[in-house]
Formats: structure tokens, C-alpha cells, sequence
């Protein structure tokens, strides 16, 4: 039996350790930073790994549909998977790689593609929909109905909308970050292994480059328009910011929500090859920002806040009323802030001669109905991107707080 | 403006000549390393780079039908293209990002979103299809009907094929690879911008992990069955086999081709649920390794030769009659070796429950009628991986020699 750890050691990295380095409770520091020796990322904590851990460079993103009306079952695969979680982010294999004692028949308890390789920061982050609290025809499927948070109620269509159902929703999220993909790609796909029968894959999305930082030692990274994006970011170093817009404090809602978050998804789809035939100017005017340095209209450095009041020579505002930067703004909507942790994709192209591109936008709130929904009306109505971009796919998930030792699981607050 | 070369150097790289660097001609060396202080891969010299470079992490690939009938037009693409190439594998932009001279409503000579990166080894590989020189009508299109190589002749149908189309085929590919998938999309995304109205994007591919080395100072990579892959390739080390498996050599065919490659390409979807229901020994007799060393059954180290008359204590070969490692082998191909250069791909769900996953295959050879044909025809036939797999698009390109230096280009010796 061929163990990734012991691939590992037998590799003379020397860091025969990784289990019990990892294993370690993540504690609150300012930016759960990966371990400087293994490179892994602490599973367990308060929180979830993997919403302030500092951006990593890919994404492998899942939403399942359960397909069981087992209640016991599907805890029995939150139990198994989130042992799983905790020993791939800790640079193992999901499981045993050889034959299992005894069932000489049995597959390998993990697919192999991740031998040799290391922890690479990887986490994996896991949310709930409102579905697995209430199916579409309002049937109360595992007995949780009378717990699903307020917070977690679908969102409203917004102006715009192209939303594909079979690229939408889901009943359990997972979010795979890690620095090497095939790292991020194994997790996801051993977690779908482990919940064959189960769970089934609704859709699922590869992220190449990260859009946002939320680490203030990380720079800002550039999504496929060309411009830095998340500039404005909540970043794990803001402690009072990350209580106020981040984390759901007690009485938000259900006790169980209590250190977690609210996940939105959107796959944003740019329509690349309008953007590129558009000049330079317009390109700026309509994110309110310089494509060189990130800088506000009218200012000089990134992180200048932008200056709404001003006015140009023509008597016009320097950043337009109708700039992204503008209508994005906390300002504009009563102080809205959000973790922002999206991904640049390419699925191909689109059968019209078109790279089929955009960005995958993940955010993490307090609460949905304060932050993501009114900043998107805000921008569904009037935002000039809205010519370069569309809504393809939604997603909205309760991700609990985190596992804090063994025998706790992703599911044990609110299934018990 | 803001040019990428700027903003490294304003970002105190420290790395001002890359220009000058990389722009001096790619030697016969055995690695076409890139160069160790800008990280870039020399784009001129006798052989295209992408080939024997040390397989770089990442992969944007994408095929082309051009949609012009104009010949000049296509000529001059082809040269702004090889232009842009030059640029930006030596870590510039495709052209300026500001507005163009006299013309402020013009849109940016490049996209922006590798403002900053380094070249991060890229390479841009070109290769022209069957169809550009005769359309499935007969057509002879652009006048290059005579000078098409016999060795282009579409590939013939193979046992168990499900190629989609629209998926298949083109005039026109670009390989572009880099160890920062942003500096290979931004490539693919600018020589599409600079096309526009002269090719239209056919399929693109992303490939987020390499599957093969092709220098003997790379570590063997894994693919999605979790095995070693490309244990046996051919390395840029290797002259010789290089000139009698690799380059077309003259008096193989029309002239223009001498000094080029024959790329074939597969995209082969791999159902990995069904993989990872199956055991580990099934597993390993079918591709005639062991999942954790690599090593040919019957053997202990992962370069060690097959043993293929080994027979086991039951009578039976040690590695099986129809176990990939022997029906791939050049011992059972008349001695056929191709480099190959794949990577792993994820491209979502498939809307049945599974991850859309597999190998991209990507395979350079003198000749594919004596090295990528009867291989397949071999393992199409009996290869018991094919119950694991579907062949769903393919591609034939003829890659031309390298460019030699400024104003010369992809297609010079083609349309001389």
C-alpha cells in the first residue's frame, strides 16, 4: 500500500510530520496562514478553512444534488467526507490507496492522482442550500425546514438574469482552493467518490486565476477584463469588519449558523470579444478605474479611495454616476461589504466563435439580504458592465461554523 | 500606457532586458530551458518551441477555422500573430495597452490581464489542419492544395471513436503553455482578438495539469487514473531518437514542412466513476503498472524495460496480453515513439451526475502514419482502458519548422 504521505516521505522531503502539524486546531489568527513548513492549511478551527485563508491561486467548485431520502445516510457521508476534508488538506489521501483489509475486491479508498504531491494550501469549505431544507415543491426532505435560516431564503431575480437551472443551486456546496489544481481537482473528486449514491454532481466549476485577495500580503490579482479586481476586498487582517459583515453572530439566526457564513455564487460570463473591441477610455469610465494601476478615477494609487464628489473640466463627475466602482460601492448601499474569493475561468469556447470566459464570483457574508443582494440590484439596473457580462449560474449556501476535533462533521449543528 | 515590460520593471523585477534576452535565437540546446533570469523560453530558432520544452504545468489550446476567402488577409494575420508570439513569450504585451497613436477610439493592442506576470515559459506552437489546404468539398481554398504533405492525410476512423464533430478538426491550432494558466489564456485570448474577422475560434481546450515530461529532469505526473504517465516518452535530451521519431527530416515531404512536427490531438473523456468502482489489481493489470511506483508489473522501479515473456507462477503473463503498457509499446508498434506533451482537464459536470474529466492527449512525431495511427489502431482494438474511455474530438496539424528571426513568420515558407 502506497500511502501520499508516505510517497511523501519515502520522497525525502523530510516532512514526515504533515498529520500531526495539520491536525492542530486552527487557531484565530489574522490570516490562517498554510503552515510554513508543510504548506497545509489547518482544518480545523472556529471557522471554515478557506473563506479568509488567503486566496489561493485555483478553484475546483461542486454543487451535489442528494438523491437519498435517507436522513442517516446522507449524515453517515458528511461524517465520512469531512474525515476525508480533514486528512486531504492535511496532505493525505482520502483514504487508504491499497486494497481494503479484508475486500481484496474493494476500489482504492482514494484515486491516486494526488501521490507525491503536497498539501499545496488546500481547503475545503462546505455550505448548504436552501433545497436540502426544502425541496421546490415546499416538502420538508430531512426534517430541517424549521432550521433553515431566513438568511438562506433563494434569492430574487435581478435585472438581467440569463440563469441556467442546471448550472444553478444544489444541496451542498464544496469549495476546493488549493495552489496546485490537481490537488483541488482530487479533493473534489474523492468527496464525489465517497458520496456515490448519495449525492450527485449538479454542476461543477474549474477556477484557473484568482480575482481577489483577502490577505493584505497578497497583491491584486487581474480578472479577464484586464483590471484588478477586489481592490476594496475584506481582508482577513480586518477583525472588526470580518465580525460586522463576515461571520453570523448569535442571535443572526439558528444557533447552528453561529460562526459561519453566507455563500453566493455567480458564473459571470464575459463577453470577451465586445469588451476587447471597446477603447481604452470607455474601458476605464465604465469600471471608474485606471486598467494600468487600478487607481480611481482622479487619483494616483490603488488603494486611493475613489472621490465621488468630483467633477472634471466638463463639468461632469470624474468617476461617471454609472461606473462599477460607483454602484459597487458600501457608500452606495448602506455600507454593504462582502468577502469576495472569485476565480477566472475558460470553459472552452461557445460553438460561435467565441472563448467561452468569464469569472466565477464567490462571496462570503453575514448576511445575503444586507450585502450581495442589494449591491446586485444596485448593479443589475444600471452598471454599463451589464453590456460585457452575463449571469449564467446562482448559487447561495449556508456554510456552517468549523469543525472543532474528531467525531465533529460538517453536518453535526444542524443535524442534530 | 502601461506596457507589461513596464510594469515588471517598474515593479523592480529587475529584469528590464528581457526583450533583449529572449529575442536572441533559441539554440539546438537539449531543453530549450527558459532563460534562467526572465523565466523565458527563447521563440525563435530552428525548431518551434512548445515541443521539447520542458513540459510546462499549464495548457490553453485552442483550434481555428478561418473565414476569410482572402489569402493576403490570412498571410497578414499569420504575421501579426508571429509578432505578437515573439512579444509575448518574452513577457510583453501583444501590443500596447494604451489607446493607439491618432486613433484614441481605438480598443488596446492587448487585454491586460497578464499586466505584471512574468513569461512564465511561455510558448506558442502553431500548426496548420487538413482543411486549410483543401475543404471537406475538394476545395483547394488558399492555392496550398499541392503542397499539402501526404503525412497530413485526415486520420482514419478508429475502433470505438465517439468524436464530436464541432470538437474536432480546424485549419488553424495554437498551443500555448505556461506555468501561470493566466499568461496562456491571455496568448490564446490576444492572437483570437488579433484575428478576428479572419479566424473564428472552432474549440479551445484548458489543461490544468501536464501528464507527460519531455526532459529527464521532470518528475513523471499523474493523470486522472491516478497513474504515472509518460514514463517511456521521448525526451528533448535524446538527438537522436529526436531526429528519427520527432522532426520531419528532409526529403520527407514538401520542404516547408523540414524541420516541423506532425500534432495530433485527442481529447479523451475519462469516466472516472466507473475507474474508481473497479479494484486496485484490475487497475494495474489493465495498464500493465503499479498505481504507486509506476513500475512494469512483474518489476520494482519505474524506468525499468517491461518484462513482457514473464510469466507467473498461474501460467499467465505477468503483465497480460491487453494491458496498455504492452499494446502502447514501441515493441509492438514496429518501434513507433511519439513526444507527447498532454494534460489533465476538468470542464465542469456533464449534467449526469459526473465530472466531465479526462486527457488531453497531445502527441508531436515525424509521421503519424508510422508512430500516432498504428499505435491507436492497436490500442483502440483490444486496450481494456477502453472501457474507461471515449475518444470525443481529434485533430491533425502539421507544424511548421521555427521562425529564424524578424519578418519572417508561421506560414513564410508555406505561402512562399
Amino acid at each position: 500500500m502506497v500511502s501520499r504521505r508516505r510517497a511523501l516521505t519515502l520522497a525525502g522531503a523530510g516532512i514526515a510530520g504533515i498529520a500531526g502539524t495539520a491536525a492542530a486546531a486552527r487557531h484565530l489568527t489574522t490570516d490562517d496562514a498554510p503552515d510554513p513548513v508543510t504548506g497545509a492549511v489547518a482544518f480545523t478551527g472556529a471557522h471554515q478553512a478557506g473563506i479568509v485563508t488567503a486566496a489561493q491561486d485555483r478553484l475546483h467548485f461542486v454543487a451535489f444534488d442528494v438523491v437519498t431520502k435517507d436522513r442517516d445516510r446522507l449524515v453517515k457521508v458528511l461524517k465520512e467526507w469531512t474525515a476525508a476534508a480533514a486528512r486531504m488538506t492535511a496532505g493525505q489521501d482520502a483514504g487508504e490507496i491499497g486494497a481494503v483489509a479484508g475486500i481484496p475486491e474493494a476500489p482504492p479508498d482514494d484515486t491516486g492522482e494526488a501521490i507525491g504531491l503536497p498539501p499545496s494550501a488546500l481547503t475545503i469549505t462546505a455550505g448548504f442550500g436552501p433545497t436540502l431544507f426544502r425541496a421546490a415543491d415546499g416538502q420538508d426532505r430531512f426534517g430541517l425546514a424549521a432550521r433553515m435560516p431566513e438568511a438562506l431564503a433563494p434569492l430574487p431575480a435581478f435585472t438581467g438574469d440569463t440563469l441556467d437551472a442546471a448550472l444553478s443551486g444544489g444541496d451542498i456546496a464544496i469549495q476546493a482552493c488549493a495552489n496546485d489544481p490537481q490537488v483541488a481537482v482530487h479533493a473534489i473528486r474523492n468527496l464525489a467518490r465517497i458520496g456515490m449514491g448519495v449525492v450527485s454532481v449538479r454542476w461543477s466549476q474549474l477556477g484557473f486565476g484568482r480575482t481577489a485577495s483577502t490577505s493584505t500580503g497578497q497583491a491584486t490579482p487581474r480578472n479577464l477584463f484586464g483590471f484588478k479586481d477586489g481592490t476594496r476586498n475584506l481582508k482577513a487582517e480586518e477583525p472588526d469588519l470580518l465580525r460586522e459583515h463576515l461571520w453570523v453572530q448569535p442571535g443572526d439566526g439558528p444557533d447552528w449558523m453561529t460562526g459561519g457564513s453566507y455563500l453566493v455564487t455567480r458564473k459571470i460570463r464575459m463577453l470577451i470579444e465586445t469588451w476587447d473591441r471597446s477603447p481604452l477610455a470607455e474601458q476605464e469610465a465604465i469600471m471608474g478605474r485606471l486598467k494600468g494601476s487600478g487607481a480611481p478615477l482622479g487619483r494616483t494609487g490603488e488603494f486611493d479611495e475613489p472621490d465621488f464628489q468630483a467633477v472634471g473640466a466638463d463639468g461632469e463627475p470624474v468617476i461617471p454616476d454609472i461606473a462599477h466602482v460607483r454602484l459597487a460601492h458600501p457608500d452606495t448601499n448602506n455600507g454593504a461589504r462582502m468577502l469576495r474569493r472569485g476565480y477566472n475561468f475558460v470553459d472552452g469556447s461557445d460553438g460561435l466563435g467565441r472563448l467561452d470566459a468569464g469569472l466565477f464570483f464567490i462571496a462570503y457574508q453575514r448576511d445575503p439580504r444586507k450585502a450581495f443582494i442589494p449591491v446586485q440590484r444596485s448593479l443589475a439596473g444600471r452598471d454599463e458592465l451589464n453590456e460585457y457580462i452575463r449571469h449564467v449560474s446562482s448559487g447561495l449556501f449556508a456554510c456552517p461554523p468549523g469543525v472543532t476535533g474528531s467525531g465533529d462533521h460538517w453536518g453535526s449543528a444542524l443535524f442534530a
